[in-house]
């Protein structure tokens, strides 16, 4: 450890959260929360409490659970609803920040707030004291920051901080700066702003020209302090900085930046992992630090160099990042115990429970297939979190397809404890005839919006996870399965979507019959 | 057009197809070169002649159809067989360069090469001046120059020059430089090299800590005039800078950079989504300028100000980089004038057969699918594209599947006039009995190794893409196919791959009947 800290504000569950198809459930949001805390990250944006009920009632479970542990930030206009519902949401947090931002460019003014430089100025001031009242620490954002004059923009930065914030953030919210340009705003503020010092300079920085991460390399060179990202870059359009870009460039290169951060590297994988499980947004094989190829080294003369010394062509160990290669670990006569074990070194943390239930799903697959891998080990995991109380069940499918044959399904399903019921439907394919006849027997009407497939493991046997999301009366369910066969997968996947939607169904409609009509 | 004009030299055929399962065939490879000469790339480095017969034929097809429009680019190491094969592929292009590259760090010098600094500099000048006999336009890359002493980088470089380099390029092959860093490297020898002004600086940048492109820009404020990089950027372990980021930055602020291109930005969206669909490399979502996100806005307050004013929100217009969305386009009842039309404004140019091939497929599909989506039609013409002369053709067939069943597929399958063969098989689920009735009847074993799918279209009846890499006796096969029924798909997928299995089976044995047994 050498040179400053760098403080790692991580802005999944806010910024992330708004990239489209990514919105997460309270419960998701706990266990990305959970990972987040174990890797080590100063501050948690939770989230934005008055947008929804369900988003306050994420901030305030990320607070109570973790407010103890690791700084929670959530975020608000500068409006007094916004920053009473911040307070309440954060009221079970020990470690506790107010994010208040208001726009300040020109195009910003003119065009969305309609308002002139000093209300911007005196309704950020009124805003950073109203929140201080409930904590010490504020952070203050001029939305726009790079796009922003730079005169008024010290005018703000040195009026919140007298204001009371103790962190200024300096947006790239479009994602238009360049290292160099960025650079000469943090230095600027840096020399011309008079009670800097009393505040941490953060970076938040968007990937639209796919500068991101170099610009708030650039930012902390010139002085920043405070990085806000992502895991896996999410967020809006192109996304925020990667997490684990910005922590392992400043780790691989502390000789240059001579800065380091708290963050534990070896859970950078497989918090990736389960980012990319949970909201279903894929990282493409050649992403830098967490891709599936990222350390795989092809071509012949490449091989040779590693061979002779691995440095020639390595400059981070795949241990540093925790990567799980396709390591071979368990088979069918390994116990309990060892499955625990390994459960535990792969950085899952299961009650008795759900380790029990993973266990059982493991000497189910063990059966089908010979040999399981950490990538199965940890589908499997993943396919029991994200389990929701689904009160319908799949008793028995059977499905008939061919060229000369209409494509058919049967199938059992059976709500709760009621009678189990049977029917089929046909389809442009089998598991579009299984999708019909659920939708058929739960009389519910679906739109498929997405269908995804792809292989968690290798061999023969792979096995297949499906994810799928469906669009019934306007709102996006999700639901994902694995299986070795993607038929059953598919149906499972559908089935727990098809849950989400029927639960919601229920609670807008009231108590009533299973067997009344789908709105 | 301002400033001076930055030379984009790709190397998607190169590099990028050096990625961990990314390798193309030579009529994958004519289709992407087709694809940037449109797009307007001013060098393009077809490939590494000396690595195999394949590359060497990639490269001396690519240089005969394309060399009199963009200069065709072979790589060499400094051994004069690879100069010869060099030669021996260019030689049928009018525009040609041969780039020879020897590594000069002390790191590959000392574990990789086994040879002293003035070995390396006598070596280069002599392979400079042997391949500059064959054309006079030659780049030296002086490999892992990143990491070079800066005395002995300006001692190689000013030499090979003055042996005739007309391009020296400054790879940072292991991804280890930063802006800053970089930025230093190639103003010293802007400085130190006498005969600088003689030769072009190049830029080659790896993103192993996501800084590929933001280096690449740095060179350039630097003075280098050459960026190298790939479509997607594509390229072993994390990738090289990718282009459509390079050149959407240097246009987007040109204020700033002050410098122009060549390429024809339209076609970055187009140009992108065949080469994730020859490879197989899909781009992430939040990928940026060519993820399906990267123009979307999700977050009510970004919606608000984009309808006030799109330049609140937007630095770049989708169609600035050709993106095409999910318009509905075509129907039944569109004619072949309608369907030509569009496929021409997709960027497709095809030759009369097979756009009627296409427009037969739209036909088909238009029974099925009441809308016609552009993403649709471009699938049509990709599957269509990659379809390679196949010996073996499915005739019909049948699955049934189901949890209190065994799967079981019976197929019939035909090679070429022979009689039509029938057999049944097992599996995990339909589609594994599917693959195995296909290996019974052709008498090849094969190990499937990724199996993936993706919905290309919308809609509850939308298209699937099913891609499948299959091993067999140790080499990879490619194949995919599209359907609205995956179980369809993916049998055609399968024996796509399982077909180029055949017939190199039936090359590497010569003649003989399909009967005999597999190797």
């Amino acid at each position: 450890m050498s040179g400053d800290q760098i403080i790692i504000f991580d802005t999944t569950l806010r910024d992330g959260e708004q990239s489209p198809g990514c919105s997460m459930n309270t419960r998701e949001k706990l266990e990305v929360a959970r990972a987040l805390v174990e890797l080590g990250v100063d501050v948690i944006e939770a989230g934005f409490p008055v947008a929804s009920p369900g988003d306050f009632e994420s901030v305030r479970e990320i607070a109570n659970r973790f407010g103890d542990r690791t700084t929670i930030c959530a975020l608000a206009r500068c409006v007094p609803k916004d920053i009473e519902d911040a307070k309440g949401a954060l009221a079970g947090a020990a470690k506790r920040r107010i994010h208040v931002f208001l726009a300040t460019s020109a195009i910003h003014r003119e065009y969305k707030l309609k308002m002139g430089k000093d209300e911007i100025i005196e309704r950020a001031i009124a805003s950073v004291k109203m929140a201080k009242e409930f904590t010490d620490d504020i952070e203050f954002s001029p939305e726009d920051a790079a796009r922003t004059e730079l005169d008024f923009l010290c005018e703000v930065v040195e009026k919140t901080i007298a204001a009371g914030a103790t962190t200024v953030n300096i947006p790239d919210t479009v994602g238009y700066a360049t290292p160099n340009h960025y650079f000469k705003v943090i230095s600027h503020l840096k020399k011309n702003v008079s009670n800097i010092d009393r505040a941490v300079i953060s970076t938040h920085c968007h990937n639209d020209l796919g500068l991101a991460v170099a610009n708030s390399l650039s930012a902390i060179e010139a002085g920043a302090r405070q990085v806000e990202c992502t895991i896996n870059g999410l967020g809006e359009r192109a996304g925020n900085a990667a997490l684990e870009e910005v922590v392992m460039a400043l780790r691989t290169r502390a000789d240059y930046y001579k800065v380091h951060t708290k963050i534990n590297t070896q859970r950078l994988y497989p918090t990736s992992h389960l980012v990319s499980s949970i909201t279903g947004m894929k990282v493409q094989r050649n992403k830098a630090i967490v891709g599936q190829n990222a350390f795989a080294h092809e071509a012949g003369i490449h091989q040779h160099g590693m061979l002779q010394e691995r440095s020639t062509y390595e400059i981070m160990r795949p241990e540093d990042v925790g990567y799980v290669g396709q390591n071979l670990v368990l088979g069918k006569h390994s116990g309990r115990h060892a499955f625990r074990d390994r459960v535990t070194q792969l950085g899952f943390q299961l009650a008795e429970d759900a380790l029990q239930r993973s266990f059982d799903d493991f000497i189910l697959l063990a059966d089908k297939k010979k040999e399981i891998y950490d990538s199965d080990i940890i589908a499997l995991i993943e396919n029991r979190m994200v389990d929701s109380a689904d009160r319908w069940k799949l008793i028995s499918f059977h499905t008939s397809a061919g060229s000369s044959a209409v494509p058919t399904a049967t199938l059992q399903l059976q709500c709760e404890d009621q009678p189990v019921l049977c029917d089929a439907a046909t389809g442009d394919g089998p598991i579009d005839a299984v999708f019909r006849t659920m939708e058929r027997i739960m009389e519910l009407t679906a739109r498929l919006e997405e269908f995804d497939v792809r292989s968690v493991s290798e061999g023969k046997d792979a096995m297949g996870e499906v994810r799928v999301t469906i669009n019934v009366s306007g709102r996006q369910y999700q639901g994902k399965a694995v299986s070795t066969d993607i038929i059953e997968a598919a149906a499972h996947a559908y089935l727990k979507a098809l849950n989400k939607a029927d639960s919601e169904r229920r609670l807008s409609a009231g108590p009533r019959s299973t067997s009344s009509a789908a709105t």
